[in-house]
């Protein structure tokens, strides 16, 4: 099996909320590169609600903020001709989110969150995530990802 | 003071993670009226981390998003020619969201998080959030509200 991406992030940024394996409050989310798909599967908390019976928006988009990222950082190993696990992944952050809720999402399921790159330059990845569960499609989300700043390189 | 607005919400309503009163593994956010605007003051915890010394992206938005829905409850209300307080408050969904990160968050501060609506109809507000900490502006947000659906308004 492939490794996780957010597993092969370098250890000062593996403390991330949603996805750093270092983090042991966080989601740990892990996203795994499929095809030319990169996906993560989550199966949500029972107090992960918005309303009862429905998943928070807030975790759906940080689901999709953190495969973004990850989504952009395999698309980038490989446009630069390595495979994915054959060094450190590159670290990417958020520049900007959107998150379209098509549909309520029903708790209790496990979530199947896909990605992958629909822009790419030097620094920067357009990512198109779609979170579906139970066969349906309920989340669309886009987001900008740019290679780390240096000024956020601070260590622990 | 006024009452904050989540503590207005029916108490089927009241579970969400991101502002449920009723949710103790959740965040809590509160917001208030305050002369034309809406605010919510939030301090992070450490381990609600990006990387090392920034807040996650993924919580910024689920502030948002949360505040948003506030934000969107009191213009109703006041549209409606009552005051915040004066019954329960409405419950709004979040439809879509954008964040754009304008800057890195740096952790151990409070935010303060403001909004105000731009767009109304009978079901349906544009709602405007600014996250703010150490007096500089580091997230820009816009969130479409609408109000709960009947299907989405199951009982526990």
């Amino acid at each position: 099996m492939n490794p996780a991406i957010q597993d092969l992030y370098p250890p000062d940024f593996a403390h991330c909320f949603g996805c750093g394996r270092e983090n042991p409050h966080g989601h740990q989310l892990k996203s795994f590169v499929e095809g030319n798909e990169v996906v993560a599967r989550f199966t949500p908390s029972p107090h992960h609600m918005a309303v009862p019976g429905y998943v928070y928006g807030g975790l759906l988009a940080s689901l999709a903020d953190c495969h973004a990222m990850a989504t952009a950082a395999a698309d980038a190993e490989q446009t630069a001709g390595r495979q994915v696990g054959d060094g450190p992944a590159p670290r990417f952050v958020t520049a900007a989110l959107r998150v379209d809720y098509l549909k309520p999402t029903p708790l209790g399921s496990e979530l199947e969150i896909r990605g992958h790159v629909t822009e790419r330059s030097a620094k920067k990845a357009v990512v198109a995530v779609s979170i579906t569960v139970r066969g349906t499609q309920t989340v669309s989300a886009e987001a900008v990802a740019v290679r780390i700043p240096k000024s956020m390189e601070s260590p622990l």
